[in-house]
């Protein structure tokens, strides 16, 4: 499968903007571990990730790091290709988590493409936006929700309770006993398994990972 | 003037799109301490600001307040219609800070003709890449950086050394003294002056709010 499939508004786009997509791209397999871009500096190009994962954060001037978001299957990186639009004023370090394979599409082309083509300026506003959120919703977490240590407390307890690392709870149960909604504690638990300190399963929660959660929920 | 001068791409626009966006704007007189958005249930439109000034804030449960950013003269608006674009996935309350005068753009043209205009699609994502950019901007100083009460810490030092409020010293200088860029010191003291600590002229930095920046400083 080609870029083609990795690209949801691909038919709407020109015979002409499809080739030269193609022609601008090339496929890399990036082993766990490399960092893909580091800062405004580096402009590779826009990454469409095929396979395996990749981590966005931020880095202090002590070297502290605070993850943004993560990037799976089929999502697209835009700032590692941040020189093309002069309004990103911001920086990123983008590294591989797990082998990845990407295609890495060259920034001029893809902004050429876009200045011309409505449906990839559309989809690209809406990755913009969709990134937005995900820092919103950890710059939210971070200024005035205490909700996540709530959550580990809450998990760390039943645990306890059970006696078993494996808590067999729904979202929908949890979110009864926070006094809170299900997409809030769905997105939570989400966010945990992400950091390795939960594994999810149907109608399951395990965790995986005491130390981190008793640190949290503190 | 109208709108079309408050719209930099508006040339690029067709004569149909321009129509549509004009029919679709109202203007309006709105005085200070005006809530305009509060929360994603409230859709309003497209804001363009033609005069005062609008600020941007997350509200936390317990009603602290935190500024993401500040809309002037010319500024777009586009988190009162962020049920347009379905990424937008936070809350932000916006309020006018001063008497505005606005156009309000209802959503559905505006969206309507963003997806099938190249050039406001473009627009649009430069907008959000910049308000993107002012929030990351707040989180790093959110969480790394102590910038902000140093440089209180300095100009209440300097001002007490002076035995006045207005220091006459450039950026330039104030940067060589803190060891940064000129640029940060700027873009801090701009911050300063929107938030009414500071009043800035050439070559000089009036401390117009020693309690708040005392309480920075610690």
């Amino acid at each position: 499968m080609g870029l083609d499939a990795y690209l949801p508004i691909w038919k709407q786009l020109s015979w002409e903007d499809q080739r030269a997509l193609e022609e601008a791209a090339t496929f890399r397999n990036v082993p766990k571990g490399t960092i893909l871009h580091n800062g405004s500096a580096d402009c590779i190009g826009v990454l469409v990730i095929k396979s395996g994962q990749l981590r966005s954060y931020i880095v202090s001037d002590e070297g502290k790091e605070v993850t943004l978001y993560r990037l799976l299957e089929r999502d697209i990186c835009l700032f590692s290709a941040a020189c093309m639009m002069s309004s990103i004023r911001f920086e990123v370090t983008i590294e591989t988590e797990k082998d990845s394979e990407i295609w890495l599409i060259q920034q001029e082309t893809y902004h050429t493409v876009m200045e011309r083509s409505a449906p990839l300026a559309n989809y690209t506003c809406q990755l913009l936006a969709s990134r937005f959120s995900e820092v919103m919703w950890l710059m939210d977490q971070i200024l005035f929700k205490r909700f996540n240590a709530r959550l580990a407390t809450f998990l760390l307890e039943e645990s306890t309770i059970e006696g078993s690392n494996t808590l067999e709870i729904t979202h929908e149960r949890i979110a009864n006993h926070m006094g809170t909604a299900r997409e809030v504690v769905t997105r939570m638990l989400k966010y945990f398994q992400e950091e390795n300190m939960v594994s999810l399963s149907r109608g399951g929660v395990t965790l995986t990972d005491h130390a981190k959660l008793t640190e949290l929920s503190e």
